[in-house]
């Protein structure tokens, strides 16, 4: 049987898929409404890094372009604001690395192109799937435009906001200098908000992402609010004032004369993000499966920088799948669920976990900032662990689980 | 933390539970109402078979005390009474081997209680449970006894009837000479019902159990209800007409001088049993999880001898993850059924799949018993999968999958 598939989407979960298909002699096409070209001028898209197992899986696909020991970075510094601030830093095991989806993803797509795949470049929504579905023997939806959302019921029990949790400011700036160790600064500033620093790659080279999660209500949120086209430098002058105030490790080393966004006014994203976790398959009226993929499964906040990483787990599983069998039943989506849906479940658990906790810090979260803090190999396991968000979520699913966690460090350095 | 774990219940799957704690230092107490010296009186329990992967997992737990050179045996001889009779066979990759569990259970709990372990010779019910529970950090649910079924939610798209589906009558025999190669026969009269022939070692030494899964208002129903206790003779003279008539190829071994039950008339078990597939955990009202495991999770009818097999597998998978944790929550779970749930639940789904089509024998089933009477490989690959229920799902779960199926092995052989 010569099975055809068709993938509605290409961000890194539809390319990593299609790539993976193609590699495996699949017949599959990719849907886009955007070509290679449209990214240059584009709006920033997300900030993104990639964990080693994801990496691991481009080198798979042989689109690993952006070696980690020139992009990479090593490991997570953490400044937590309380009265006493505490600073602290955890290694990962293998590095990580960012490279803004303007580059990543049209190279991908070229690649995909290169080796003979088929990109057909038109908007598909949720209306177009049942057509569509009778050209192939599976449909993947992986795009949260177009109105799929609708398609794939939302999990209750996995949802626990009604609305976003943060307002958010992201953006690629430069004049920032880099820690001593490359690595991504986690800073939290109680009652305020949260920002993640991350050497990126873009255009011109290394710079960096600042992804600033600000409370709403706080000190922080105008910061979602304020445009920086209005007026450029009062927008950066109120940036630093807050960054001063709030996340000091790293104002430290801004150079104010030299701090803007990286290239232009597309390097700045402000919104928000209503979390959502869906049923990651539906059936069409004429019986034919159609799997959810990526963002339009698994809605979840920046905070973590588990999106990417998820969506590119949930393919190569998918695609594994797809090469094993060529029926697509409710046994494969069993199949293929056992498989993705801890890991995506875990992720999405752990990030709502983190929004909620960072935010309202109950005694036995603030026991573990404090035995963190002052255990290196547990700053080490939890930094790694942003590999394996069902270990991190081993740990934070209950107060006792994050109390035995804590036991095996809060050694006499603790006492 | 010396975690304390209460298993009620000691058949095999309690058992195999407690002899796998004992051996990792865990700390556990069994509760079974029976003693070693109970069963050699008792009736007829059951007629299981392990297959090999539950005999590798004995030899781990130091209780291979049956070996496979001995006591095994290597394939299945298939009998298929259509008006041109189909007669085929199919080996297991390693060799199966069935013992009576009035030999195996005491065997299995002196090893236990030799090693150390303590057992509790009392009667528990439902009732009892929350007080129990007090002492414990989990309890483990392992019996049909005791009113417990209702502790846990039957799982409605996995208990499709509502009535048993075979009247039952099982036995131990003597007087059948072994077929060519020692195996299991498993014979099909359309209309009437199934029996499975096992190789089986008793108190004296290798018998033959019979396993008749007569259909209600066919011709052999009336086996499970005429009393061996009666009229011995007129039974063995009953059973013969119906076993010449409907199951000739283990008939024809029959030495009628000879056949009667193997020791006496507790041999014999007549009766059904009723499907059912439960959730495999409850809270108490203290917060405490107890886990079923065996038979009341999974009640399945011993046609393809699924029961022991799942039940130990079961217990092998909540042995590991009671050794990997000491916090016994929903997360907990979530690991144990992640890791148990699809073989039960395959398990069960195959059965019921099965005493639904050798009744109804609809045309994609039909096909199938002719694909397979036809390729030795197939017939190979359907035996050797007794050990792996859910590879079996695979191929029965659609008449798409079995059509797949049944393609790769419809060669010029089949035409």
């Amino acid at each position: 049987m010569n099975k055809r598939i068709c993938i509605v989407g290409a961000g890194a979960a539809g390319l990593h898929l299609g790539l993976y298909l193609q590699q495996h002699n699949v017949d599959v096409t990719l849907y886009s409404d955007r070509r290679p070209e449209d990214y240059r001028t584009a709006r920033l898209l997300n900030t993104v890094a990639h964990h080693s197992v994801t990496i691991a899986r481009e080198a798979d696909l042989n689109v690993n372009k952006w070696p980690v020991n020139e992009n990479g970075y090593y490991g997570h510094y953490y400044y937590v604001g309380t009265p006493t601030p505490l600073r602290f830093y955890g290694d990962l095991a293998t590095p990580s690395r960012a490279v803004d989806y303007r580059l990543y993803l049209p190279e991908l797509m070229t690649s995909f192109a290169e080796r003979g795949g088929l990109i057909v470049h038109e908007q598909i929504s949720a209306d177009d799937l049942e057509t569509l579905s009778e050209q192939y023997d599976l449909l993947v939806v992986c795009t949260g435009k177009g109105g799929f959302g609708s398609l794939f019921e939302a999990r209750e029990s996995a949802t626990p906001f009604k609305t976003p949790q943060r307002a958010l400011c992201v953006g690629l700036f430069k004049g920032i200098k880099e820690a001593p160790i490359r690595s991504v600064t986690m800073s939290f500033s109680p009652g305020a908000g949260e920002m993640i620093e991350i050497p990126t790659l873009s255009f011109d080279g290394m710079c960096t992402a600042l992804v600033l999660e600000n409370h709403f209500g706080g000190d922080l949120e105008i910061l979602s609010k304020t445009k920086y086209d209005n007026d450029p430098r009062a927008f950066l002058d109120l940036l630093l004032e807050k960054l001063y105030k709030h996340h000091p490790s790293v104002a430290e080393r801004i150079d104010p004369e030299k701090f803007d966004l990286a290239h232009d006014a597309n390097d700045i994203l402000q919104g928000a993000v209503p979390p959502i976790f869906r049923e990651g398959s539906a059936q069409l009226s004429n019986g034919k499966t159609v799997i959810g993929l990526g963002d339009v499964m698994a809605t979840v906040d920046p905070l973590l920088g588990q999106g990417a990483n998820m969506a590119s787990h949930a393919a190569r599983v998918l695609g594994e799948e797809i090469v094993a069998t060529n029926v697509f039943d409710e046994r494969f989506v069993e199949h293929l669920e056992s498989r993705r849906e801890d890991r995506v479940l875990c992720a999405t658990r752990w990030t709502n976990y983190m929004l909620k906790n960072l935010k309202e810090l109950p005694p036995e979260f603030q026991q573990f900032i404090g035995t963190l803090s002052q255990s290196r190999e547990m700053a080490d396991e939890f930094t790694n662990n942003f590999n394996y968000p069902e270990k991190q979520w081993d740990y934070f699913s209950s107060p006792d689980r994050l109390a035995e966690w804590c036991k095996r460090f809060a050694g006499p350095q603790a006492a």
